[in-house]
């Protein structure tokens, strides 16, 4: 495993939710934890890379935004901080891709499309997670079976790894991700209901008695597709025109800015990164904003009913909350005797 | 294998695709081939069972229809021509299954949930096809890395095999499946798309350039979620407004009826059928007359620009029309190096 780690299970980013405690928990139980770091400032990210290798001497990594303004200050810190792996939800540039080889940092890029496969290998990725649409947060429409294979034969001959996403819960997913080809697996949804990871309980009891018809894929939040627990809060969103959405996402940004205690400052400074780095329409920077702050709503305040719930359909398949080590050692088992039974 | 086949794949009933050349090709290549009856009266039924006794040796299925008013008779004829498998896409009455058991039939049923598994093995149906979202032709909303390792689990300690569909179409899924817990795979595109298919080579070549994102799941058909390829005729339908697809949809029972030289008579005597087996109301049988007519248009006629195109995602994975032999041996070949790798 390119990574170090003992299993071959990573994961991933997610904002909010795997903070320095979960992702500890993950190293430390010998799989591959990620640090999300979208929603943090440069410091709480310094601070929370502190805080997990002070739990931990197993090697772990971190999320970035690949336009995120203070990005080289980022990637400066993995350098000191000798932090192995960086991953990406979006496509980085050739630039910050070759910065990470040249740092000696393993790039990991999420794509959702052959295409985007073979773009992020032509500019260097040290590796790909194949995220098929029934994978949580912002996500394609290729199901698992058919985005895995089809990235595997996309890296085909370039000694570029995949790791398969959407969909993975126990050891006859991963042992039938390693049939497609792959090299291991990510989920998010089955680490974000373990018992360390820090989501209020009361968010943690809507997900696991959600079934696997109780999600959507919407594009009202954002304007982009990501697939979210349907709440009366989501239904509210879709039937609103597109037109009447920049001033709702403006004034829920003013309200979340309110009830969560972020000063607006913080919230408007967020959004001016967002559009210098990338530019975006004021109207998009505020759809943007929308997401972090209607997932901080649920995962940090515990107010789902004003907030959003992101997450794969396997939260249907998910009825518990164990420990990470138990999560793990569980898969590796049943992956073991399934590759017994296939002999 | 329960079917007795050489390999454990089978090639599903497609109405107007799967007749005696296609079914008799699968069967003779070691594969399990089911004739799709619901498009055929019972003495093309007879007809085509002749065809396919004359061609092979080997055995094969039905496809019916678990409401069709002649159902009787049609399993009369299975018993009395020794078909070994009657299947159902949709589900079948506990009297059908045990109609179909005390006869010595195997029964198989495709099913998009689990609940709808435990309520066929409740029932006593003989194995089960767990057909994940991406499958082609009316489908559910669970893609098959979730919907496979559930319907698995529903039959735990029942003995009722299960067979994986929906995004299969090589050897490394058949592994996948495998993996899952399931006793093979059913593929409907993938035979589509085979030299021994009869549909017309116009509409084979729309299937061959779609892509992976090339499909849609629409209820403007027949008020079931189906997923065809997205051409004008679906953006049409999906843009009526529900009150008016009654009447479009009776217009193009008229229409098709004399495009396709079928006799007004007999499509409303399938409508009539359809309305007493399954107390419909007349908008509902319009409706429902649709989707095999449209079918029909691009299946048998040739004529997309006014049917539909049943597929399942696959069809963007998919870009050649080799013979049914070769499909199938080129999954089992591609099966056995994949289960090496995995020592």
């Amino acid at each position: 495993e390119l990574l170090g780690v003992r299993y071959p299970i990573i994961q991933t980013g997610m904002g909010w939710v795997s903070g320095a405690t979960l992702t500890a928990a993950t190293a430390e139980a010998g799989g591959f934890g990620i640090l999300a770091s979208a929603t943090m400032t440069l410091e709480e990210l310094a601070q929370a890379i502190a805080k997990v290798k002070a739990r931990t001497t197993a090697p772990f990594g971190v999320n970035l935004l690949p336009n995120q303004a203070d990005l080289a200050k980022r990637i400066a810190l993995l350098v000191q901080e000798s932090i192995p792996v960086a991953s990406f939800a979006g496509a980085p540039s050739a630039a910050v891709v070759q910065e990470l080889n040249d740092a000696g940092i393993t790039s990991i890029v999420t794509v959702g499309a052959k295409r985007h496969a073979e773009k992020m290998v032509g500019i260097g990725v040290s590796a790909l997670i194949a995220q098929g649409g029934e994978g949580g947060g912002h996500t394609g429409s290729i199901p698992t079976s058919l985005l895995l294979p089809q990235v595997v034969d996309a890296c085909a001959g370039t000694g570029v790894p995949v790791i398969g996403a959407g969909g993975f819960y126990d050891g006859r997913g991963l042992v039938a991700a390693l049939a497609y080809g792959a090299d291991g697996i990510a989920m998010g949804t089955r680490f974000l209901l373990s018992a360390e990871s820090q989501v209020p309980a009361n968010v943690k009891e809507l997900y696991l008695k959600s079934a696997l018809t109780a999600t959507v894929v919407t594009e009202a939040i954002d304007g982009a597709p990501q697939r979210v627990i349907r709440t009366d809060m989501i239904d509210a969103l879709e039937k609103s025109p597109a037109v009447l959405r920049f001033p709702k996402a403006a004034m829920n940004a003013l309200r979340f800015s309110r009830e969560s205690k972020t000063s607006l400052l913080a919230l408007l400074k967020t959004g001016r990164e967002m559009k210098s780095a990338q530019d975006l329409t004021w109207a998009q920077v505020a759809l943007a904003a929308n997401a972090p702050m209607m997932t901080k709503a649920s995962m940090v305040d515990g107010r789902p009913e004003v907030g959003i719930l992101p997450t794969g359909q396997v939260v249907g398949a998910i009825g518990s909350l164990p420990p990470v080590a138990e999560i793990l050692e569980t898969i590796i088992a049943e992956a073991a005797a399934t590759l017994v039974s296939l002999r």
